[in-house]
Formats: structure tokens, C-alpha cells, sequence
């Protein structure tokens, strides 16, 4: 009925579904999770998550960095699947704990199904991708980017550095695992999409395109503190009504240079000193603004620089850029894309391709070995919060998918690359 | 060479700025003071006044409210002259000094000319124009608008209630100076102009027309939290995005309704969350609008009304305006007003008609007596700074236009109506 490989991997929904459960009575708070990095909720979740991959028939560790790492044994390649099961405060149940359980359920399949090949599924749940210390640090230091002694004094939030944490958790100065180029030929990572657009427009799988690139400027107005009643308006230097034009000029501008995958937002806005009846001395105002290409980002970063100028130009009021973060676009890895479209068509799952407007592990990953990844709904769009929830049965089609995809993958490299890689390359 | 009256007032600009100066020196901060109402350095000041008065023959009292009051003796109606002495925390010498210190002045001198006369001059410093506790209470004490009683609860900034400091000032349970309108048939309040206009001009008198009513509004915008990276522009809640083309929309509304005097401020803004990556579920902007004009005031509000109804018609955003403070414009008398005009003409000093932007205690006044304010010049337009400063020259240039239109207001009613007012009425 459907344009299956011949290997096909089968995983059992109802075990995958009854493990995201499991995981998720760690830290659980109503029907979400508190386990930010290091905290002994997460501890012992990583605890559980090493007997599962163990159980599971995976040569299993947890490592220096604390990352979970358990690989297929026998093998000389694998596809790595993998995610992270540490959770903002207050956070959603599936946000990184759907991609390493997907990779767990799909190794054990792999395992079960007892197919002798070369080729197996490695797992692994990176550490403190939400950045209790570092986001991200445990999927860039399993890439060589950084060693766990360059962020030893990073802290969090409540003091505590990563090198105490580390100790505490009985992590520290363990083997780091690492990424081997020999071995871990792809990288796959399913998310829930943590937005709403695939609800929206009723599709059950997104395939990724690129991972969208952040930057981040605090904008800062330097006016003059007057009466607001005595100072007639063409007199005043006032910070704050330059901030609103400001932000209207940048909104304007931003819809005309950006593309129709742009986001920006202006998080945040202060006036000084803040009161009815004084003309502000100052404000600042945050932008956010991503995009999947660089060279939209470019010129939105530029579109931002000609409204300063106007500001600038009008002599009353100063306008300061200040760039705070830069992180650049990861572009997928296309061919892994098309199979994984490709084996979300073989299930007559409706999929769409679109970028990650958030940041992921995949992002170091996509760096080092061709990567690519895969996002199921999030009802109502919802994340970072207990609320966020995706339904069941999207639950266990995305890992079906994902499934498919390794499997045709894996055959791929079988057949020595004999045979096309999948239907559906030229979508 | 200039057409004065006949009972000239001859002021002494000398004493009257050594008085300015003694005055200063009660809570001097650098070239300021911080001398808000019923702290020690103002009961000190107070008792500093009422002996100076006394000096000038004035019966001489501080009042239950703490107004510091003088009356001339032998005297059937009078002119009354004042402001407050009262500062806001570190503010400046002149704001209130000024009125208070003319009246003193120029009463001394009426009395020093041994001129019989059934009119004279009476002298108040009205306690609290600046509102640690409310403001201009004492001069609406006087008017009999309220009474101590009726705010006896009411709190400063440290916890104080009114009625324990007036106990520990030594004023409570005083009897009130009040409101005769038998006896004050005028009052004239002096102050600088705590705005940059005059000085801009080059003008060394302002005559107001009014005091500008005051309009706040605190206006709320409701939206929806989202993350900022996965949600597409198009299906956001943005509460800041809305406070943004609100304030600009606005800001063109008021521009095309407003007056030329017309005054607005956006003095505050907050987003929440306030992280540059959450989509801001609420916004809070703080405006407030000042014009001489009712039906001016009235156009401007509906202007934010309409504003207001073109973003909830969008349905994304909710926007909500509530009103937190509504002080309705005061109409000065315009024949003494036009008395002052003419006063200035007859000492070559360059006189603007113009309104005030801030309020004052002549704002209680004006309900009830024919009331008129002069203003002079600014240095930079400063004001509720200790940086505050005018000319000694311009000082002393407003007591003797001043001492003018007391002098021809007196002479009026001595001449019982059959001379013309004063040159210049035509202006």
C-alpha cells in the first residue's frame, strides 16, 4: 500500500508513548516538567534514560558533560538520533524529550527487528540545551566545539557553576563521548514544532529546512528630561516618542526587505525616568529579528540601521545600535530532508517543508555531519510552558516517519547506493 | 517716559533678592533646596516668612493647613499676591519662592510709600503646592474647597499622614486663614516660567491666558505570549507591536486636533514579559495632554479613542484606555491680565500672552476670584532641578511690572472706575 523500503523499521507507539510518560514523572508539575540541567530531577531522569537505552541493548554512558550516549553495538556506521531531555523551568513534557525517545524507540526496534547490517541507530540526550548554564553546551562539546573546562564558571541563575553542578551530578571528569566521523554518518532530531503552523494549516509533519539564524540589538534613545507641561513640543528631545516612531519606521521597513518566513519582535521597552508628566531622557528597546538566510538578516540589520539614521539625522534624540547576540542560519542537509519527506509521504502523513524558528542541538550538529530534522504540531502552538501538548496519535506518526526515514537511509547505505534514495526527491 | 500710574509701588530689587536668597538658604542643596512641605527646613522657612512679614507690618499668621499668611492693616480690600515656598525634593530656589517673595516685596513697599489708601496688599504662601501630601492642598484649604479634616489621612511617600505632620509642625488645630471675597477682590501669583519658551523668544514677561487642564490616561494592551521564533508574524497577539503603532498613530491624530500649545507626552512604556524572545503579552503606555482649551482637551481624548478602535478592530489585540487623571483647563481674568500687559509695556519689558503647561495654586483661585499669573523667564527651561535659575535682572523686572499692575489695579479702585484701566487693553 505505501512505498515502503524493504527494511522497515517497526516501533511501537504504545511503548514510545508509556517511556515519554515515564520521563516526564520526572520534575512533573501538573502536566508538565521542572527539570532544568543538573537539578536531581534531571539527574535521576538521565539515570532512567541510560537504563532504557541499556535495557534497550545499547552500549550506554553518561558522560563528562552529562550527556546520555548509548550506541548500537556491532556496527561500524550509525545514524544519530537525538534531542535533549532537560526542560526550561516550568516546561512542556515533549520539548526535547520526543526527540531522544523517538531515538530510543527506533534503536530498540532496530535491535528488535535483528536485522544483521552494518549500519545502526545511535541516541543520545544532550545536555543543558535550554541554558540553565550554556544552552546548547552539551551537543557543541559533543562536537569538539568547546571542552567542559571552558564553561567550568559559567553560572546559573542561582550561583551555582557548571563545574559544581557537574560534581553534584557525579559527572565531572568522566569521558566525554564524541562525535566520530567515521561512524556517525547523519543526525537526525525531531521536535514538537513549538509553534503553530502546522496546525494551522492542518499538516502533520514539517521537514526542516534551515535552523533560522537570531540577532538581537538593544537600541538605546538618548533625549533630555523636561517639563511635559511647559516644554512646547518642537523644544523636546524626547526619547520616548522617538522610540515609537522608531519602532514603527523598523516594522515598516521590515516588511518590505524581509522574507515571508521573517520574525522580529520588539521584546522589551523602557522609558527614563517613567513618568506622566516628565518628556523621557532616555529608552531602550529590544529587537529580535531571524531569518533562515544570512543575507536577510543582512538587510534587515541594515533596515534597522536606516531607521537609527532618521532618528540621528533628526538631531533631537541620539539612537545607539548595540548588536547583543549574532547566532548564524544552519541550513539542513537537503538529501536527508527529501528522504525524510519522503518517508512522511509513504505514510500519508501531510508534510510541509518550513524553517525552525528556534534554536536546537541540530545547530551544532548541522556544523559538523549532514543533519536534519523533523517537527510534529504543538497544539495551539504552545511551548515553554505546561501547557504544551501535541496529540497522541502525531506523537507516534512522527516517530513512525522518522522511523521510515532511518530505514531507508540504512538501506541506502546497504545497497551501496544502488538504488534511488527515495520517491519524492523533487518536492 | 513711561506711563505709570500716579501711586507708583517702588520696589527694592536688592532686598527683595537678598530675601530670595535668605530663603534659599533653608534646605540648600547646592544651588538648589530640598524643602518639601513640613519637613524641618520648611517649618523653619515658614517661621522665617511670617517674621518677615511681620517686619513689614503685615498682621501675620501660619495657619492650621500651614499657609503663612500676611494681611495689611487698616484696609477695607486688598490684592492678594503669593505662591508657595513648599519644593519638591531637590527642586529649585525660585518655583513658589518667587510669587511668595514679590508679594512680600511689594506689600512692604505699598505699606513703606505711607500711602492712605483704603486698598492694599495681603501675601500667602500656600502650604503643599507640590504635593507631598496632595497638591495645592493649601490653597484649596483657603478657598474653602476642602478642609484639613477631609485629608487628614492622606500619606507621603514615607508614611507620614498629613495630620501627623501638621502635629508635628506645631499647625494643627490652628484656625484657617480663609477666602474674603469681601476683602481680596484680586489675586496675582508670580512664578518662573519652568519652561524654555520666554527665554527662546526673548521675552521677559509671559501674562497667561490659562492654566492648561491635564488629561492622563493609562492605556492597556492585551495580548497573547509567543515564542518569537516559531510563531509566523501574521498569527501573533503582539501587545508591543500594538503600544508601538498606537503611540505613532496617535501622535499623528494629535498633531492634526491638537492646538498649537497643545502638549502630550508618552511617559512611560512596559512590556510583559519584557525577554527579548517572548512575544509581549501586555503593554502598558502611560499619555497625558495638556491644552488651555476644554473642547481641545475633549478632541484630543478622542483621538486616543478612535486609535484605540482601530486596534481593537484589528481583533488581535486588546486596548484598553482607562483615564487617571482629568484637571480642567483655568481661564486667568483677562482685564488683569491685560493690566499686567500694560504694566510691562510702561518698563519696556517684551510681554508674550501665553499658557501655563504646569498647574499652580492660582488654579484654586481662579474658581473663585478674578486671578492672574505673570511669568518669567527660565534659564534653559529648567525647573524641579536644583539647577533651576533666572537672571537677577529678570527678577527684579517682573517684581516692578508686578508692583505696576498692583499699583493701577489700586489706583482703579481708588479713581472708582472713571479712569480707563490701563494703556495697551487692545493687545
Amino acid at each position: 500500500m505505501t512505498d515502503r523500503g524493504d527494511g522497515t523499521i517497526t516501533i511501537k507507539g504504545p511503548r514510545l508513548v508509556a517511556d515519554l510518560k515515564a520521563l516526564a514523572r520526572f520534575g512533573q508539575v501538573g502536566t508538565g516538567v521542572n527539570r532544568p540541567v543538573f537539578t536531581p530531577d534531571d539527574v535521576a531522569s538521565r539515570h532512567w534514560l541510560l537504563e532504557r537505552m541499556q535495557e534497550a541493548g545499547l552500549d550506554a554512558v553518561i558522560d563528562g558533560i552529562g550527556n546520555v550516549y548509548g550506541q548500537t553495538p556491532n556496527v561500524s556506521r550509525s545514524v544519530l538520533i537525538g534531542s535533549h531531555t532537560d526542560s526550561v523551568p516550568n516546561g512542556g513534557w515533549l520539548d526535547g524529550a520526543l526527540g531522544v525517545l523517538y531515538g530510543l524507540e527506533i534503536a530498540r526496534a532496530l535491535i528488535e527487528s535483528g536485522a544483521a547490517s552494518d549500519a545502526g541507530v545511535d541516541v543520545i540526550s544532550f545536555a543543558d540545551e535550554e541554558g540553565r548554564f550554556q544552552g546548547t553546551v552539551g551537543s557543541r562539546v559533543f562536537c569538539g566545539e568547546v571542552a567542559p573546562a571552558d564553561c567550568a564558571d559559567v553560572r546559573s541563575a542561582d550561583g551555582t557553576t557548571l563545574a559544581q553542578a557537574l560534581e553534584q551530578a557525579g559527572f565531572a571528569g568522566r569521558p566525554l563521548a564524541r562525535l566520530d566521523p567515521a561512524r556517525h554518518r547523519a543526525y537526525f532530531e525531531a521536535h514538537i514544532e513549538q509553534g503553530p503552523r502546522l496546525e494551522a494549516e492542518a499538516k502533520r509533519i514539517g521537514v526542516v529546512t534551515a535552523i533560522v539564524g537570531i540577532r538581537r540589538a538593544r537600541v538605546t534613545f538618548g533625549g533630555q528630561a523636561d517639563h511635559a507641561g511647559t516644554t512646547p513640543m518642537d523644544m523636546r528631545r524626547d526619547a520616548g516618542s522617538a522610540l515609537i516612531e522608531f519602532g514603527h519606521d523598523v516594522a515598516a521597513r521590515f516588511r518590505i526587505v524581509g522574507s515571508p518566513d521573517s520574525v522580529w519582535n520588539f521584546g522589551s521597552a523602557n522609558f527614563e525616568p517613567g513618568a506622566a508628566n516628565v518628556v523621557p531622557s532616555g529608552a531602550e528597546l529590544a529587537i529580535e529579528y531571524r531569518d533562515a538566510s544570512r543575507d536577510i538578516l543582512d538587510r534587515l540589520e541594515q533596515a534597522i540601521a536606516a531607521a537609527a539614521e532618521t532618528v540621528n539625522d533628526a538631531g533631537k534624540v541620539s539612537c545607539r545600535i548595540e548588536t547583543v547576540l549574532a547566532i548564524e542560519p544552519t541550513t539542513m542537509d537537503e538529501t536527508l530532508g527529501k528522504i525524510i519527506k519522503a518517508a512522511a509521504d509513504a505514510h500519508r502523513a501531510a508534510a510541509i517543508w518550513m524553517p525552525s524558528g528556534a534554536g536546537h542541538d541540530a545547530m551544532a550538529l548541522g556544523r559538523h555531519l549532514p543533519t536534519a530534522m523533523l517537527f510534529i504540531p504543538s497544539i495551539g502552538g504552545r511551548s515553554h510552558d505546561i501547557a504544551e501538548d501535541t496529540d497522541e496519535a502525531d506523537i507516534v506518526l512522527g516517530a513512525e516517519v522518522l522511523a521510515e526515514a532511518v530505514a531507508r537511509l540504512c538501506q541506502l547505505w546497504t545497497h551501496k547506493d544502488t538504488r534511488p534514495i527515495a520517491s519524492g526527491l523533487d518536492d
